[in-house]
């Protein structure tokens, strides 16, 4: 195999993968080992995939401490389907359900929930830009919510939650797109968690969703109008199998589920993901020449996010970052700036980099 | 690169792909020439994989004549999704649409139209097993029908419809997930068309839709209560990029295209397919060995359906093939007997050799 040119990737997913994954995928992409078919062409009904898919969800067990009065399902359509299927499946149409509003992504949400039913905004950080987490006094439930509904990385602003809100007997629902996997999860207290694979497990194309057995009544239910593909119920049903699933994203984000265990599992991740952050907001907070967006108690480990003095100079980091390898660092359009963006995967070697670069374009534009 | 012992494979979806196209795959799999990002990482914003997208649509577009007034959209879900976007963007509460019912998935979309408004069944085979498909004179049509919707290839029951049916002025809806791009299409007799990828055009997590554009009137007319991931003019206006598509499966897909082309379009890959199909019935039908089992006029040139006399036989047949490298020919549990799906990739060599093996066979037990 000859050398391959590849960059640092800071997208905000997809995002960069294990390059240890890519290679294994290389390498069985033509026919996976004992089987003489590609993931790519193999029958969802054949064993071999079945397989596959069976261990996944062990490894995503595993890795998370999942208890087995939760389903994992393997789904299509990403966050924004399941801003949709949420509602559709837990939410009547008279009832109200709570949803905390901490950035665009939640704001997306919410716009599909009000569809459904009755959408109560329990907290909001809007009026601050979203660049902090509300505190829990800010936290206003509704009494008999149907759900409360979080967003607990925030990619474009840069937040995070540090711990869980309180919601009583309501479930917690968490739209957990950005920091699934990346630290340790504490399952038993959502009721359910989704996340696109496309940021810290796996390619764009699969979604994982986590649900609390007992919910499924609600969309059992719902079965005589809802969708049978929007349908929780179904899909817990068949396994995941319904209809034919994103069978190459499974197979990926199964090879990742591997590497995460490799590497010590969620604690370690966590550890070497808040080393990597730490280096990168060391090197913000160092002088004052680059300036963090988000809150100091809120600031995301995935998604960093700061800017610079000015539009010029912001487009001229940009622009010789890229020249330098480090690619995708330009922030979303909605808040400008910059976006570094450091998932699991992301190695600490291009973090070292980037503090560099910034160290050297400081003394130069400083 | 060492040899790689691949099977042939006859599965119905996901199914074979071209090994040229596999080829290229791997070979750039840890990064995109001139990028240096994998396609399992990319961004979907970045200028790389922008072009990827309109590239595989340019190609879909040449490859099957579609004029300017259609919008070719890149969705997930397959066509158990569309199963309900389709009425829930094209039929009102109070409105009825027709649907021919010539097979499981037929039958399938039925089941989900009818969550969503009125369904009158046009014409239905179920009573012959769905053996055939029906003729003109069987089809009644109701009087200003939301649309018609039909399923070109039937999989399951291996028949394909061989002129399109008549509809008058009412949007013609093809389910054509087993047929799409295995010959020419007339786009202009089609309102709406929607395929899975996985079985002619490349893996599973891809969904192709071919809308003509006044149908998005009708989808803006919803756009307060229907999902925006439901909504075909959400992802028409954001050019599939509404949200994050499964970047992987587009870009394998507009490989498949370019293959296609490559063979000389849709006439030239009709042409073959026709011969595959051919050499295979003409087998079944040599001696009464082996039975065919939908009716030789609607005979489906992709899922060549045959049955032995007797389950025991039938289960030494798949067994038998099975070790001699011919992968997934037991037909689907609802009709039972034998199956071979030999979709656009499937070799003209594993056609020679599933003849010879009939030969066998019939030699040895006949």
């Amino acid at each position: 195999m000859t050398t391959v040119h590849r960059v640092f990737n800071f997208a905000a997913g997809p995002a960069v993968m294990p390059v240890s994954v890519l290679e294994q995928m290389q390498r069985d992409l033509l026919a996976l080992p004992g089987v003489g078919i590609s993931i790519f062409e193999i029958s969802h009904r054949s064993k071999a995939f079945e397989a596959i898919l069976a261990q996944a969800e062990a490894d995503i067990r595993t890795l998370a401490g999942i208890p087995s009065s939760y389903r994992v399902l393997f789904l299509q359509g990403g966050a924004s389907l399941q801003f949709s299927m949420v509602p559709m499946n837990l939410l009547g149409a008279a009832e109200t359900a709570d949803y905390i509003d901490t950035g665009s992504w939640a704001d997306k949400a919410i716009t599909e929930a009000k569809k459904v039913g009755g959408v109560h905004v329990a907290a909001s950080t809007r009026a601050d830009g979203y660049s902090r987490i509300p505190s829990p006094p800010e936290i206003a439930l509704t009494e008999g919510a149907a759900y409360v509904h979080m967003t607990s990385n925030n990619t474009i602003e840069g937040t995070e939650w540090k711990t869980l809100p309180s919601t009583g007997s309501a479930p917690l629902v968490n739209d957990a797109s950005s920091d699934m996997f990346s630290r340790p999860i504490d399952v038993r207290r959502h009721a359910l968690i989704y996340a696109g694979a496309q940021k810290n497990m796996g390619p764009a194309g699969l979604t994982i969703v986590i649900i609390r057995e007992d919910l499924l009544e609600r969309s059992l239910a719902r079965a005589a109008t809802l969708p049978a593909m929007m349908n929780y119920a179904v899909h817990a049903e068949h396994k995941s199998l319904y209809n034919t699933p994103p069978a190459v994203a499974v197979y990926a984000t199964g090879l990742v589920m591997k590497w995460l265990l490799d590497q010590g599992g969620l604690p370690a991740i966590a550890a070497i993901n808040e080393r990597k952050a730490a280096s990168l907001y060391a090197e913000i907070d160092r002088t004052g020449f680059y300036r963090g967006t988000a809150a100091k108690d809120s600031r995301s480990l995935m998604n960093v996010t700061f800017r610079l003095r000015g539009d010029d100079l912001e487009r001229m980091f940009v622009e010789e970052a890229t020249a330098a390898g480090l690619d995708g660092l330009k922030g979303h359009r909605a808040v400008g700036g910059m976006r570094a963006s450091i998932y699991n995967a992301f190695p600490e070697a291009g973090v070292d980099a980037l503090v560099s670069f910034m160290r050297d374009f400081e003394r130069r534009h400083g």
